[in-house]
This record gives C-alpha cells, structure tokens and sequence, in this order.
C-alpha cells in the first residue's frame, strides 16, 4: 500500500515533445502509482499544456529516486521548499545524496525563487556561493563547498523540439547509411554561413581520419574562409596534418596516388621530429617550416586549437598537452560559449566534449560508422544530429557548396 | 613413413605473385612434406620462374586431397595421364570425386594436350562434348554427360598481379574507411572513359541503397552518356527507381529535402502500382508515364537489364523476374564477355554476380560496409577491389569527373 | 488560411503509449493545425485517456494525406461514414487512392459498424467481399475486387506497450552490443519454454552464420526437444548443414578445429550433389544418408520447413524453392498463427517474415550487427527486440538454459 | 639507367614465410630493378634459403629508401659496414635520417659484428650507449645521445611463422564474426593453463564494456585464480567495475536484471564518490568497503595493475593516472617480459599496448567488431589473433572451461 505521496507540477509543451509519455513511464517503470489532478492540454499548437499529479509509491527511497527521474523530465514539486545544501566532507568529495546534473537549463530553489545555475553541463553538482549557482565537476569541490543535495528543489527547463527544429529536425529523426547526405550537407552549409554572419561560434572536433580520407585541405579552406572559431583535436590530427604538409602522405599514403610511398612508414615520425627541431608548432610556422594546413591555417588565423593527448600517441608533438586534467580544461574553455559543434570522425574527442557542452548546443556528427553517433547520444548528448557518410568527400562537398 | 608421393611443376612468377609461398604452406599445412626437385629462380623482374618437387604423405587420400589444392594455386603433375572421365549418374548429379571449378583460367589435359575449358566459373564442373571442354553448374549435367574427375589433370593458368596493377593496383591492398576516397574516384572514372573509348562492357550491379543515398540521378546520367552496357538489380532498385521518378522520393523520404512526406509510406506501393496500370516498365515509359530515372535510360538507350527478385519483394513490379534459376540465367547472360563489373551497395546481388563471372574481370565493389567487400573476397571474387564510402556521393563525383 | 477541416477521436493509452504526442507532432510536420476540442486524461494508470480534436489545413490533398498518418497513429474520424470501396481496374492494380494497410490490428467502417480485417500485414490493401474484409497483397486482387479506399474510414487498434512489457520490455529499449546478453538468453529460454507449456507457436528464421558459428548442434537440440514448431530458411543454411552433418565443416572450416580442410573447399558442392543422389533431404534421411543437424532432426519431427532460394545461390538443393512468389507464400502458410518468431542472422528472411507477420507477434532477432536489428525495425517491424551478440554463443547458451 | 645498386642478402624461411615475395614486390613497386646473383632454395620444410641479389635504380635517395623497406623484411647489405652514428642535435630531437625501429628483433652492426637491439618497440630509434644498443622513444633521447641513422647497418631478423602456428595458427588466417568462436576460447583456454604453469605472464587489457556486458565476475575469477599477472585498462573500466560492485550496475543498467535502475544515472558518479571517501581504490578494499569485482581481485592478490585516463573520462578515480606521459611508462613497465597480452574489448588500450609490445608476444583481440583488430593489425601488431565475438559470452565461456 503506498505510504508515501509527492505532488509535481510540470508545464509546457508536454505533449508534443513527449515528456508527459516519459514522466508516466517512469513512474509505471518504478512501480510507483499517479492520479492526475489536473491536466490543462494546450488548445493550439502555440499554448502550453500544464500538469499536476501526484506520485505515491510503498517505499520511500524508491520515491526519492523516481523523484530525480521526473525532475530530469521537467518535473518540478509543488510544494517547493529551500535547496538542500550540504557541506563537501572533503576535497573532491560530495555528500552521498548530491544532485547529479545533466546538460540542460537548469534552476534551483533557493531564496524564496527558482535560480539559474550557471556552467551547465552534465554529470556534475551544483554549488552554492552567495546567492550565485554553479555547476562544477565534483573533482573540482572544495571541502565545506556547498552543495545541492536530492532533487527536490531543482527543475530543468526542457528544450522544446521545434526551437530547433527549423533548420535541422529534418535530419533528426534518425542515423542511416541509407540518406541522401547532399542535402546534409547543404543544411550544414546553410547553417555555416549564417553563423559566420550572426557572429556565431562554432567548436570544430576533428579525428586523424579527416586527413586519412582527403579531407584535410577542404578543412584547412574552412578554417581559412573563417568559418571555424576553435579547434579541438588530438595529437593525431596535428602530426598527420604535419606529415601530410611536409610530406604529403598520411600513416606512409600519399594523398594524391592513395599509394604507400617509400619514406611513408617514417614519415610521421619524421614529422614530429620537424616539429620538435623548431620547438612548437607556431614556431615551425613562424620559421617557414610549415606552410599549409589545419594546423597552419589555425595559427596563421590566430583560431584557438587544443590537442589533447592520449595513451597511445606516437610523440607526442611538443604542443600536444599530456596531462588530461588540463586537456579537459582547454577544451571546455573553448567551447564555453560556442553556438555550434561539429564532430569529424572520432568518437573520443567527440564524447569528451558532448560531455561538456549544454544541450543547447547544436551538434553534428559525422561519421562513416552508425555506432559512433548512436553512443554519442547514448552517452547523453541526445541533441546530436548525426550524418553517416565519408568524412573526406563530406567535407570536400562541404567546402564546395560554402565556395559557391 | 610417407607411402605416396607425386612430382609437381609450376612456372611464372612464382615469387612474386606468392604462389610458391602459397603452395609450401599448403603441403606442410596438410601434414605433407615436400622434396624441391630443381628451382630456378628468374634472374630479373620480367624473368619467370619454375619449381619442380616431390610431395609425399603417408595417406594416399590426402595426398589427392592436397593435389587439388596445388592444383587450385597452379601447380600441375609433371607425369600428366589423361583427364578421368566419369559419366554423371543421372540429372544434376555427378561421380562423388568430380572436379570443382575456381573462377581462374583452367586447362584439361586431353587427347595429349592441355586444352582450355570454356565459360569458366566458379563452383561448376568440367564436362567433356567431343574435342570441347566446358564448364557447366551441377544442376545443369545431364545423365550420361562426361565429367571430369579428380583434380590430377587439370591444370590453372594463375593471374600475376602485374598484369592488372597498372591501373587498379593501386587500390588493391586493403579494404579501408580511412582512405582517400577521392583519388579512387579519379580512377574509376578514368577507366570508364578507357572501357567506353575501347569498346569494352561495363555491367552495374545496384541496389536501391543507390536511390536512397541521391545517386540516382548520376548513374542515370552515366548510362546515358553511354558507359553502362548492362544493368544487374532486383526489384527494390527498380521500384524506388520508379518512385523517385512519379513522386521523389525514396522509400517515403524526399530525395530533394530530405525529409518525409506524407504520402510517403504509401509511394513505394503507388509506384508498383502505376507500373502495373500499364503492364511493363517498357510501357510506362512508351506511354510516357515515366520519364525519368534509372529505368528509363535503359529503357530509353536500349540498355538490357536485369530485375531480379527476393524474398522480401514487394510488388513485384511486372518486370521482376521471381524464379531464380532464371534470374541467374539473365544475369549470366548479362555479365557473359563484361570486361568490367561495378557492384554498388548491395551484398546479395553483388555475390550472386561474383559467382558468375571469371577472375579476369574487372571488378570494383562500392560499399559504405567494408565487411561487404571482405565477404565477396571470401566468397572467392577475391580479385575485387572495395572502395568503402557512401554510394551516393561516389556516384555523384563520378559523375561530375566524368562530364568535364 | 485554413479552408478544410475534419474532426477525429482516439481512445486508449494516449500519453504513456507516446501515441498522443506522435499524432501532434504529425499535425505540424504537415503544416497544419489543430485545436482541442475535448481532452480526457486518465486519472490513473489503468484509465484510458480520450482526444477529440480539429484538424485544419489549407489544402484539401494535404489533409487528405495527413488523415493517412493519423489513422496509421490510432486516430479515427469523428464523423466516420461507410468505407469508400472502388474496383480493382484490372488483375493486381487498383484505384490510385487506395488504403495500403500496416501490420497492426485494423477495422474498417462497414454497413453501420467497425468491422475487423482479417490477415493483417503491411503493405497490402483492404478488399471487401460480402461481409468479411481482409488483407491481400496487390498482386493478388483480382480485377473487380472491391478495394477500400481512403483512410477516412479506416480504424487502427494501437499495440499499448504494457500489453507486452512484462515479459519482453526490458529489452525493449534500444541496440547496443554494450548489454549483457546473458540475462536476455535467460528471458527467451523463459519465454520458449512457455510457449512450448501453453501450446504457442514458434516460428524460427535462421541463416547460415548459424552453422558457420557452431549454433547447429543447439538450434538441432531445441527442435528435437519441442520448441520450434517452424523453420524458415534459406538453400544456404540446408546446405551447410547437411555438409556439417556429413563432413563436419561449414564452407569446408572444420567445425571442431575452427581450420580449413583439405577437401574443403568442395564440400558444399559435395553436399548438394550427395543430396541429388537420393532425390531429396527427406529421401537422404530416409535412406540413412542423413543422420543428424538441423534438417534432420525437422524431418524426423515432422516440423514444417521451407527453404527460399536467392539469386547467390549454389546447388540449389532440390528441396530450396526458386520461386519466389511460392517461397514467399510457403513462408506466409508457416508463420500464420505463430506466437513467437525468432530471427537468426539472417537479414534478407528476417525482413521477408517481419513483412508476412502481424505486430502483435512476439519476434526477437539476434544478430552480431546491430544495423540488421536497425534495419527490421525500419522497415516497419517496430515490434522486434533486438540482442546483438554471436549466434552461435546465443544458440549454445539458451539450448544450456533449457536443458537444465 | 640505373645509376646506383646495392647488394643485399637475406637467409631463413624466406618462401613458406612470404618474405622473398614482398621484397620482390617492394623493388618493383619502387620502380627499381633486381637481379638475382644466387638463389638456394631449402630442399625440405626444415632446410632455410638464402638469396643474394642486387638492388638497382636510377636514384640513389629511392635506393636509400627502399634500402629500409628491405631491411624492414629482413634483408640486409651484403657489404655492411659499422653503423652509421650520429649525435642527437637536442633533446627529443634526432638527426633526420634516423633509423625508425619496428617491433621485432633487431640487430645492429657495430665493432665489426651484429649486436642484439634491447627493449624493441615500434616507432623508436637505436640509441648507442658503449657496447651496448637499445632502442628508445624519439621524446627520451638527450642531446648528444649517438643514434643509428640510415638502415644499411641494421637487421631484423623475421618471425618465420611456424614459431607460433602451433598452439594459435589456427585462428590467426582472418578475422570473421562467421567462426565458431567455442573452439577459439578452448584454445585459449589451454593457452592460459599453459602460461600459468610455465610461468608465463600474461596481461590483460580491458575496456568498460566488459562490465557493461557481464563479463565482469568472469575476469574476476581469472584474476582469482591466478591467471593474469597484469591489468591495463583505463578510468572507465574502473569506475564501473566499482559502480557493479556496490550498486549491482553499470553505466545504471542492473546486471541482473539488464533494465536501468532508478538511481542508476548517478552510480558511476557515486561510484568515484564513494572511492574518493576512502582516499583511494586499495584504501577501500582495505576498509571493507569494496569487497568484489576486478579491482578488488588485483588488490586482494597484488596484481599490478594500470587505470590510464582519458579526455573523456569522468571523475577520474583518483587511482586514475591522468598525465599520459607517466601512463605509457606504466603500462609499458606492466607489459616489459610479458609472454602474452589479452586485449578485451577496448580500441584506445590495446593500440597502446601494441605499440610498446615485441611482435613475438603472444596477442589476443577480443571484440565483437570486426574493425577494431583489422586497425590493431593495420597500425603494426600484426601478430594478433583476432577473435570477433560478444566478450561477455566470452569470458564467461573462458571462465567455465578454466573451472571445470
């Protein structure tokens, strides 16, 4: 029999965006019971519908669990009380009830008012300072911070599918090999240049694979075209893109035969040590050494770039950063503010930084592999748009149709 | 203590090519062991080489049983006797040691000479008419034919890599998504304009992945600009065809947004539909029901095609060819003296091809999957070469290289 | 501005089903509008909820199309009248405005009432003869047929998820090869045996990486043992069972060593031709010929089989049906009235059988590919649970589960 | 016209092992020419060849280049003269024609004989220190430090396959998701027995998803008992390790259940939060806290073991090494003398682990996609055995057949 009761409240657009379908499935999931006290479906398409229901279950702390479910939907209580606030015991330690964060709008009851919490992005907690609230990374708490504890004085704003879909929700729906990918790419051109012209920022994630498949070049135009505000990589990026500058091969394949050459199993060795003899790459740059690419184009633009390191890097390059912990911070630092993101085949930078931008942002994907999209999205970044196709003539139609 | 044992001979490029690797590994593999009578190794690269030796086992049958794999690598007995000959004990059966064709150029030793076997595929039998050898598919020997028996007087003229690599070679290593597609194109498109100039046969294998992914309208465009002399497909390809051309889309999504529209769901049944008001795809397009597409180019250039059916086929539209002895006979008599085979994005077709036409042709398979390209050369068509990318943009640059 | 409208209704579990929400979302991908006239949310679980809204569109076409997507959500119209029936002009073509049908329980508006369609599955239409109205594939219709058209009387009965979670939900969710399979291997053992207990029938569909992957003996021991009361393959899966039964390979690898052996590479012919000897699989196992795998243990039984051709097939085996439209009917006749049908790595009869089955038949599809599972479902078997793993594991684990 | 020529030798299996193939093909694809001065062909399997032959072409930079591909296959200069040593200009910095080492034995002549290269891995150089040479990372020479350069005094001396193909030859011919994998984990099983009673050591290297598919309790029990000497894994395999541990899920899905939990979004977080309580992982087995699963196991048993960070892990553990420079260093410790490595799994840890590996150390890949061994292969660990199957079927299999 349940012994305990909630009440939430929810409004919106709680029917076309589906998340009266989740809220109920997940209470039906938990075991748990509603009864529905109120419900207010908005009459057009323009007004919002607004919900009140109760929630009883047998067992308290299955409630409280269910409760952080329903609060990830858009779920708020009625009867809203103070933030639970309690002190971090330690460094990078937080109370075993925290309030685990996701990547979207979120608001804390603190004062007598719903309050923003500002640096979303998820699987982190909420930090009380003054009257400000923050999102930080736990490694991050300090002993004695304050922190938001349960879930039950925190909302999220859901994000409403047609804010975003005007110019993308046509690619939405799902990932195939089996698309048209020109119209893809056409959109992701559109969208380009109207964030070039509204002063946009827009984070590119590039693999090794973009130099692999050709792709080098027409991104280098982009970059060069001004169309990129940031670029975050990894070593591989940066020595392939070297190698291919002053060799003109990829892992030991020339890009204009797609032939292995003679020197090639050297060469990307060869193109690190270039590097080194000149100490960084702006200063092989600055000395003539380097004179076409990504990684050209970035310094000789003055675009902020990132390459991060990783277990299995070759090198690494002097400019590659080896310590994660500063890595994630360079990274998220760059894309702190950017409008848009666009992740070119690699599945570890890619989920990196999902994991660090809010879900507002828009997010592409491309990748001749399904899989990648579909785990960026089942790791949290659901907002991602993925298109699966060859990143090399991807790009190389891309830099085509911004041309024109 | 080995009981048995036979002398063997090969000549070419042995070690170039990899048969005499090939051919050591294959006797200590079986448990054999081997004697090398005389080796002499051609002094420069155009030099052939030639290996005598001595296999011997301790099991006679084994012994027969590596024969036929010597056999299958090029090898052949140095004391040739006359082919066995065994008639088939009634329709679509033969003597239980019948010799198994491979897709290679294959020579029968008869009335004292080694005499080429027409009409060479893999998976047949050799059956002996008068002075003539032929190949022919089990189902297809007649009570009372004459089947060559064992594998002890067959001999096969191996491929040496050089005679293709010149303009393929390139591509031939390995099957990879981290490649430079764009080069690949480059040739491909290259040995089209060659084939066309030359007078040589083109067939396209397709599937309907080709209208889906916006290919459509460039290998329309390639078969009326004369570089397609034979279509192989199945029904879907002819039926999404049909449905991009009356309504645009494919499968229910635009080809031009992208994105479904309402109909949709509905239009590839429409489709059938229309073609079944006026009796043939040949009549549709007379009527001038269908003006546009895949189809209609044949149809239009005169180009002969094939339709051949499944299992999961919708309709079929009226064309389609349902039983499936016929269908292979059709698409035996399409690929029958092709110079050149371009399977796109379709498994089933593309191996049903691969198992018909000899090794000497020319063949490129297309396929955003590279396990499709590595399960046609495990099938035996192990003379193709992949290109793992999306079909649609393939088609499209090709056809762009092709129009300059 | 808007010129038509129409009034529709739906019933049921509108919100928790997501039913409600896809509806919405459809009136506004059209284009058009709606207001809600009535909203009735169920206060509790059990309760079903009520919708009668106005749809308004400034196009009579478009809204004639988007009343299609309503119908196929579970709405109806308010202001139903008797179905629009027309005649087939001639054999398999009818009226261009015909209702194609999905694979969900329907009902059609007929002389004052909702009438049930008998023989559900997609893609085919609705005819009407006398009384009764069923389900018939284009091809079939005869000229004169009486044909529903339109949508506007058309009613389908939406699958509620709770109707089937218990059992099957938990796998429900997504295709990840990131899952345990081993709780899932449990759930279907559970579910087999209690078909097997309450007389269900269960339908299996198995390709030949069945046997390749060593699941033979399994899939042979759950037939023997009662729980497969049908089995739809391919000529291929026959005859890499007879070669595994008669000389221990599969595509000549040994299935005990997991090596190639030396008559290997014959086998299959071998295979073939040994069952031509005796005429037929039955005759082989009447004759002692054939003594043990997956055909053996269906003739012993009496279990139903059918054998489909394809265009890549070798032999065929004199049992393999190359007529697709027989094969495609043999198919249909075993799985009518099936309970369960369980999909083994086989894409091509997977997708043939999701076609022929209605939605409310259990079906489980295991495939070490998760796009095959993608796939089924995109094609309209949106009821298939998918578990990604190797079959051959998969066999040997649950045939383990069940033996205990 | 040929300006410059080289003679080179090569002795060994040079046929069975394909050596004398692809250096054949190396000079020809150089555009050079041979000529062959002598050649011995082993009479019997057991019997080496040698060859003889002179390298020429018209110039002397291809010559040079092609020079270290031939060394690469195992050739060397018939004229060898002492080793080319040149001081390094700076730290991490070597003279441009430097040797590029592979990961096999490696010989260098030096004071007029052929002296033995220590601690071979791919991608270094030779460092000369006195008499003695050993190979090291570009980023770990010191200014001054003498380092081989050219490869005209440097031998590789071949794996000649028959080494290895007794226990494992079985398996290493492709890699196929259609293999019965049963026999393959039986062989591995014996391979483990074997190391563990010879005194083997074996690693293991270990992605997430061996948690997430089940396979965690199984690798516990291998640890258990004794047959791992090693772990190399990275944060995540950790975190959910700890995350099954003390909540029975991973990444919030229940391993018993395989339904997600409701607290289940937040349990790898409280996981790392639970471990950053005790300090660290061995702090908390030590105060009872974490008392199952992997981690445990090593602790208990002192298994050495290595969490390598990652950009996108969360937390990390604090056990985590996040500076990637002292990561590589520590798998590269845990790795030195091992005689096999178990790779499970993980694309970013077993690249890593291949580059610091001899090509002589046994090397399993477990994956279920195909991919990720053919890139393992690709990248230089062409000594890997690549086994495509469910890992968690697979421990689990491996586990049982180890207990029985």
């Amino acid at each position: 029999m349940p012994a305990v009761a909630r009440r939430f409240l929810a409004e919106g657009h709680l029917i076309d965006s589906g998340i009266l379908t989740r809220m109920l499935n997940a209470i039906v999931d938990a075991g748990a019971d509603y009864r529905v006290i109120e419900f207010a479906m908005g009459k057009v398409r323009t007004d919002p519908s607004r919900v009140e229901l109760d929630v009883s279950c047998a067992d308290g702390e299955k409630l409280a669990a269910l409760t952080g479910l329903l609060v990830n939907q858009g779920c708020y209580e009625k009867e809203v009380g103070e933030a639970v606030l309690r002190a971090a015991p330690r460094d990078s330690c937080v109370p075993d009830d925290f309030y685990a964060t996701s990547n979207r709008r979120t608001q804390v009851y603190r004062e007598g008012a719903w309050r923003d919490v500002a640096d979303m992005r998820m699987d982190g907690v909420i930090v009380v300072q003054g009257r400000s609230l923050s999102c930080r990374l736990i490694r991050n708490v300090k002993a004695g911070d304050q922190v938001v504890c349960t879930s039950r004085s925190v909302r999220i704003i859901p994000l409403f599918p047609e804010h975003e879909s005007e110019e993308f929700g046509f690619m939405a729906n799902d990932v195939s090999s089996e698309r048209s990918v020109d119209v893809a790419i056409s959109r992701v051109a559109e969208e380009l240049a109207r964030q070039k012209r509204d002063g946009g920022r827009v984070a590119v994630v590039a693999g090794p694979v973009v130099i692999h498949t050709g792709g080098g070049p027409a991104l280098a135009a982009l970059i060069r075209d001004g169309y990129v505000s940031a670029l975050l990589a990894g070593n591989a990026l940066g020595v392939h893109d070297v190698e291919s500058a002053l060799f003109g091969t990829s892992l030991g394949i020339a890009l204009d035969t797609a032939r292995p050459v003679f020197e090639g199993h050297r060469n990307h060795i060869r193109a690190i040590n270039a590097i080194f003899t000149h100490g960084t790459l702006p200063a092989a740059v600055k000395a003539g050494a380097l004179t076409s690419g990504i990684m050209y184009e970035c310094i000789r633009a003055g675009i902020p770039y990132v390459l991060a390191g990783s277990l299995r890097d070759d090198g690494p390059l002097p400019d590659t950063e080896m310590d994660m912990l500063a890595a994630q911070r360079a990274y998220g630092a760059l894309v702190k503010g950017c409008s848009m993101v666009i992740m070119l085949s690699t599945m570890l930078h890619s989920i990196a930084t999902g994991n660090m931008i809010p879900a507002w942002t828009k997010t592409i994907c491309v990748d001749i592999n399904p899989a990648v999209v579909t785990k960026l999205s089942d790791r949290g970044s659901g907002q991602t748009i993925g298109i699966v196709t060859d990143v090399g003539l991807f790009l190389r139609s891309l830099a085509e149709k911004l041309q024109r």
